[in-house]
């Protein structure tokens, strides 16, 4: 039987230079030419899938994959291999009895135009529908998710109560202030724009809204907006912000530890001065990931397509067009370029 | 009728001199005449108690109440004004019907030989019995109730986890160990000294102990001591060693903060660096004071009491005989030149 030659494609990847200890720079990813791929996946193969990526996911917490430390949750990224992340993408061919050709799946895939994804089974299936397919990168994500978890599986909400978030417009915080006002707490956020701050409160319906840049005292910013104190932090930056919200937490208050961007991690030269608070207040401060929560997922994904039809939330997306321009909208995560969930469009279809 | 005079006796006290931000010295109390008391309540007067102490109890949660500061749990104290702290006391006269001469109680009472309780229902009648008076200041006042109730309420505790202990021979630490040590841990702990180094390992039954005065490098010793990492940590002293431990924290793993006291707070100059653990490791940091878990409080007494009596927990205390060794009894927890509990006798009977 004569074999038809298989379609073929160019395939470029971004890849990573080599492992860092500092933030990440543009040029620590290079673009490169990654030859052709065939576009069918080879007969008898174990079961893999082929896909075309078409939006992947800019995070922080991909910057651990940056340095050479095995001990973490997840591993390095290789030096000279194509960076990982999540992504939604559409199948070309697969070999997966569960996939087939023109099915849209989100999940782990590589910063590339084609991958062939050799652990199907850590891929879903996303139905099209009205919602805009990126935010499954997002509101229906990882991100949102990691908001959803950390709301309800570490804060442990009242009504009622003072509710803080920094970082407050990225692709976590916004979903943690929308379920929080949801919740019936008073919300306060903090962005390092002004044009973020107007966003919290004009678009996420937050009670108030602050630039930390702009203030010079936080602890007596926060006291200005929490006159009453703080009964729950969600934690996106670390560092003096942490500080000040210590000295204005409630007593039995509760800190989720979701990331701490603006930390350095051992090279940070600044410290945390003020975790004395922690006793007299009886604060608990909770570090998580969103993968322990996985049994929430289903849930989470029914509440959230409904709360967004239903127009109680919305989600603000920074997209970037093209994959040349994947490491630049990466490295705009640490300084804050970017409003609201930072996404890079491969392809469209 | 004639009223017969009441008897009187003479009364010292020791008087906080004034507020202090740093670390107490003994210049910071002194002792004086307080006149003379008599030893007979008033007829007619409000429900109050005349004792006379016999033990008091040094703790570190008294600095706090020598600054100026209104906004803690507790109030300051007054300077000028007697200290007050936990006591064992004899009663002399009393117009509460719950109290009569002779009887023996704990509670919130004065550095002073006769105080007049105002508020007597704080107060507990004690049992004599075959266990030192003296240890309802330790094993079963406020120190081994939060030692109970920071190890059972806080840290989860599991068999066969690894446990660390700071400040492990102080009046919370040693109870904490051989809890943890009765629970099947596995457990370590740290001290200032050789002595009370070798104290944890024959007398508490710690499965190991260091001097952490003599380590270069905390880090590299708590992975030394547990090359598997630490499930618990009961946090008694901040500083250096919190960011030793979180380095080696386990997945999921607990930290009980107790008190901080190589902290200084705000005048610290040395900040915590090693928070960003929080996430990857899902750890929970929780502070907390035993006043919150009352209602512990009689299974407490029971089982401790047990405990003792069964020869599965011992206990250790450094008395000073004297009111007028109270200062530098106190002041000596802040350096560690206390073994064990610090208690001050100001009388045996």
């Amino acid at each position: 039987m004569e074999e038809q030659a298989a379609p073929v494609a160019r395939n470029r990847k971004v890849v990573l230079r080599e492992y860092i200890s500092r933030a990440p720079r543009e040029d620590d990813m290079v673009l490169v030419d990654g030859g052709t791929v065939a576009l069918r996946v080879p007969e008898g193969a174990a079961p893999v899938v082929l896909v075309k990526n078409l939006y992947l996911s800019c995070d922080p917490y991909m910057r651990g994959r940056m340095r050479d430390f095995q001990g973490s949750y997840i591993p390095p990224f290789n030096p000279g291999s194509v960076i990982e992340g999540f992504g939604v993408a559409r199948v070309v061919d697969s070999t997966h009895p569960g996939f087939s050709a023109g099915d849209i799946v989100s999940g782990m895939t590589c910063w590339e135009e084609y991958s062939l994804i050799n652990k199907p089974d850590q891929l879903s299936k996303i139905q099209r529908s009205d919602i805009p397919l990126s935010y499954h990168l997002g509101l229906l994500g990882m991100p949102g998710f990691t908001a959803y978890a950390g709301f309800y599986g570490i804060c442990s909400p009242k009504k009622g109560e003072f509710v803080f978030v920094s970082a407050a417009s990225g692709a976590v915080g916004q979903i943690v202030g929308q379920l929080a006002k949801l919740h019936g707490c008073y919300v306060v956020g903090s962005a390092g724009t002004n044009q973020k701050v107007e966003l919290l409160k004009d678009k996420f319906g937050f009670d108030a809204a602050f630039n930390y840049k702009e203030e010079t005292d936080l602890t007596a910013a926060l006291k200005r907006y929490f006159p009453e104190g703080i009964d729950i932090y969600f934690e996106n930056v670390g560092g003096q912000m942490l500080d000040a919200v210590l000295l204005n937490m409630r007593t039995h208050g509760r800190i989720a530890v979701c990331g701490m961007v603006s930390q350095h991690g051992l090279t940070d030269p600044v410290g945390i001065h003020n975790l004395f608070c922690l006793v007299p207040k009886r604060i608990r401060m909770q570090g998580f990931l969103q993968s322990d929560y996985l049994h929430m997922f289903p849930q989470f994904l029914g509440d959230m397509a409904k709360h967004y039809r239903d127009g109680k939330i919305v989600y603000v997306e920074d997209m970037s067009i093209g994959l040349e321009n994947a490491p630049a909208a990466f490295v705009g995560l640490f300084s804050g370029k970017n409003v609201g969930k930072q996404v890079v469009c491969v392809s469209q279809e």
